[in-house]
């Protein structure tokens, strides 16, 4: 494919890129194929010669687009969303077409200043204060990854590093029975272990660590001789938005010399409106804090931003740099890879730049306010009504419920069967939960182009299905 | 922005792409900025309002591009290229379109099994037999983390993951001292530690593993009460290409019952001609094997192919399924958040699509043929040169070389200046290594438009401001 050719293409799949996001309305939003459906369409060996772009556009509209579930359909309620925007896509482009490698400052430091300046946007934008420093990770499990074998480094004195955990006492974490999988796989990779994840349990409306519990395990293990390294709180878990105590957590981190890192995976985001921030009081102690503008910032999937207060602690953890790496030091020269677990880094900033510029803030504020007063009132709806109850209150857009009709008897296997045949139907998403024992569907607004309309017509779709049960 | 507006900036970006392709070659290769000189035109704070894309585009222009090193310039010799192509750029954009997060089968059926069979694609291409299963990672560092961990977990009966490191004996991983430094950074995140990174010496034409070392190191350990994990086997070594010999680290492995990993992230792209294969002799009984399509075989980063022979000894590592992840199981359905680190993925199989079937398999061979053959004749060029010497022969299209004029005192100095010197006067990029003591010039041949006149342009700047200095 030449210059020529390739500026044809480009422009067709600029084209398509609109069409798409120009129809993706039309189509179911899960995708309603089987296992095998894709895959038996595809040839079982590789070409040996070229085919036409024509060709490969056809089947991606063929074979490809109807297996696809589509995270920017307005009425995608499930999970959390991916965001995306208009300009994050086109930034996008762009940095497809640079396809630069951001590893060192030498190999890209317009993207590394970049990097810089945009995540100190994003500290100002979520009023964390000065002394934290950013980098984009490629998800809030990279970042926890990160975050946690600091926190064992610095409990061992960097002594785990050197010499492995096989020669030390047993390193400690904690956080809620509510913190995000991506705690427990980190636990594993780390070496820690999961007998060595405290899971602390939750109380109060907004399903926080019991602190007291929290300061009683963490004295228990240190009299036990074991090494306790760090505290992970919670700013809006997965399930129903379990929100930790973060003033709290501080408060015993700093008295037991432990880690705190905040996972603020997905509800990060929504500290940009200062009204929210009471959920992260606090957090302007921890030592490392991680949301995911790629969640609820319009900005493509992997951007997840990491900050650290102590980014010598990271680099001294992450950081090695063999001959074929190192670069003449100059003053001010940041290696973004010593934050990081890969070594190769794509142009991840160029899209936080291209969002923030062209929203402004005050409309991603505007954003952020409309998902959750449409979530908070469309929550005041099902608890009104008598067939269905809230199982959990919104957490900023994020509510769970349940269908509970007088004469039913077994709720969690009726709410199994709503939401697959919810989700089998097309016209919306959703995903479920176990929340307090019971089955609970999860209901999220959170997608770039949803408007309160597809907010309340997920109501009907929700009670026509139910009825027909 | 509305979708006409997005359809317009789409297709600018698409054209901003086609110019800055064809006009890269006549920009300096590697940025001739100084720390500080990107961020000093960033706006300390994010803007309230929005601004236009018209200023965004422009700003693009006057304060990134100038900073940025550039990759995708047929004269980049440096480090391993990081690949990119027309079709790769035009599957990004419509990768960018969708967004969708490819987690789970349900989040994203088509995409899923589509990078099942385009991984698939790439085993038979490299030669791998079939019992192989892939999965692609963001990079080669991930990769083989999750080989590691999985090694060291089937070492320790997955009883590691659950205790932690603490409650058992050291485990053991044995590398040369050619591995690269993803495998020491996998190690210290994995809780294993740098002294239970065995470094095996190297010896013969090829760096390989002393393996009769290796072997004494497995059983020594053992012996002492130690755990011997896994080998991991070096195919193309970032400094000079150094190259394990597979086989027989294949028949280590299988006596003293060790995981095998193959590392081959850049090497392995060339293992799709025939010819080349010699290298990976016993990759078929290894337990792992990762190549980066997104370093030679034209697709953009992030795109590092992971097989492994075990897909349920790496799933039951790193696999976690909470309430809220769960789907209604059927068969056949692969959710490929179980086989990495991190949760989140983007629809990175597309461009696999893209650019094997616009290629084809004997394009992609033809493009890796002339890189070794052009490296193999400026290879000769130089050592034919009496101010000149090879410090490292071709393997494949990497070679190593310096400057020593027979005048000259500390060659070292001399030829670190040179590097600099060429990479400030901008028309080529090369970066260097250690070899046995010294201080040399790496060259490798490998950028998707790179020709011969390129290749041959760079030995007369090398020669040029060698006679300078």
């Amino acid at each position: 494919m030449n210059l020529d050719s390739f500026r044809h293409w480009a422009h067709k799949a600029a084209d398509w890129s609109a069409d798409y996001l120009g129809s993706v309305a039309k189509r179911p939003v899960r995708a309603q194929v089987k296992p095998g459906d894709t895959l038996k369409q595809l040839p079982l060996s590789p070409p040996a010669a070229g085919e036409s772009m024509d060709d490969i556009f056809a089947d991606l509209d063929r074979i490809i687009l109807p297996g696809m579930t589509h995270w920017q359909h307005p009425r995608f309620f499930a999970y959390f969303p991916a965001n995306s925007s208009p300009p994050s896509i086109v930034a996008e482009y762009v940095t497809a077409a640079m396809a630069a490698q951001c590893m060192l400052w030498q190999t890209s430091p317009a993207a590394t200043e970049l990097e810089t300046r945009m995540l100190d946007w994003l500290r100002q934008m979520i009023g964390l204060p000065d002394g934290f420093r950013g980098v984009i990770q490629d998800s809030a499990s990279g970042a926890t990854l990160a975050a946690l074998v600091t926190a064992r480094e610095k409990a061992l004195a960097w002594a785990g590093n050197k010499e492995g955990l096989a020669a030390h006492a047993p390193v400690r974490v904690y956080g809620s029975t509510h913190t995000h999988s991506s705690i427990d796989k980190a636990v594993r990779i780390a070496g820690i272990g999961d007998a060595n994840l405290v899971k602390i349990p939750v109380a109060g409306s907004h399903y926080g660590m019991d602190m007291a519990a929290l300061d009683a395990a963490i004295a228990a293990d240190r009299m036990a001789g074991r090494v306790p390294a760090a505290i992970v709180a919670c700013l809006g878990g997965t399930s129903v938005g379990a929100c930790d105590d973060i003033d709290a957590a501080a408060d015993i981190a700093a008295r037991h010399g432990l880690y705190l890192h905040v996972d603020a995976a997905w509800a990060g985001s929504a500290m940009i409106c200062p009204e929210f921030r009471n959920l992260m009081l606090g957090a302007e102690r921890a030592d490392s804090f991680v949301f995911n503008p790629h969640k609820w910032l319009l900005t493509n999937f992997d951007c997840s931003a990491h900050f650290v207060r102590d980014a010598k602690a990271l680099t001294d953890t992450l950081g090695i740099r063999p001959a074929y790496l190192r670069t003449l030091a100059q003053e001010g020269q940041v290696d973004y890879q010593e934050w990081s677990v890969p070594l190769g880094r794509r142009f991840r900033a160029l899209k936080l730049w291209f969002v923030i510029r062209s929203y402004g803030v005050a409309a991603l504020q505007a954003k952020i306010r409309d998902h959750v007063s449409w979530a908070r009132a469309l929550a005041a709806l099902i608890d009104a009504h008598e067939s269905f109850e809230l199982t959990s209150a919104p957490l900023l857009s994020l509510f769970s419920f349940r269908y509970a009709p007088r004469e039913a008897a077994d709720l969690d296997a009726l709410n199994a069967r709503l939401v697959e045949r919810i989700n089998d139907d097309g016209r919306i998403y959703l995903t479920q939960s176990q929340h307090e024992g019971s089955f609970v569907i999860r209901f999220q607004v959170g997608q770039t182009n949803t408007t309160r309309a597809d907010v309340m017509a997920a109501w009907d779709v929700i009670r026509e299905i139910a009825a027909e049960l």
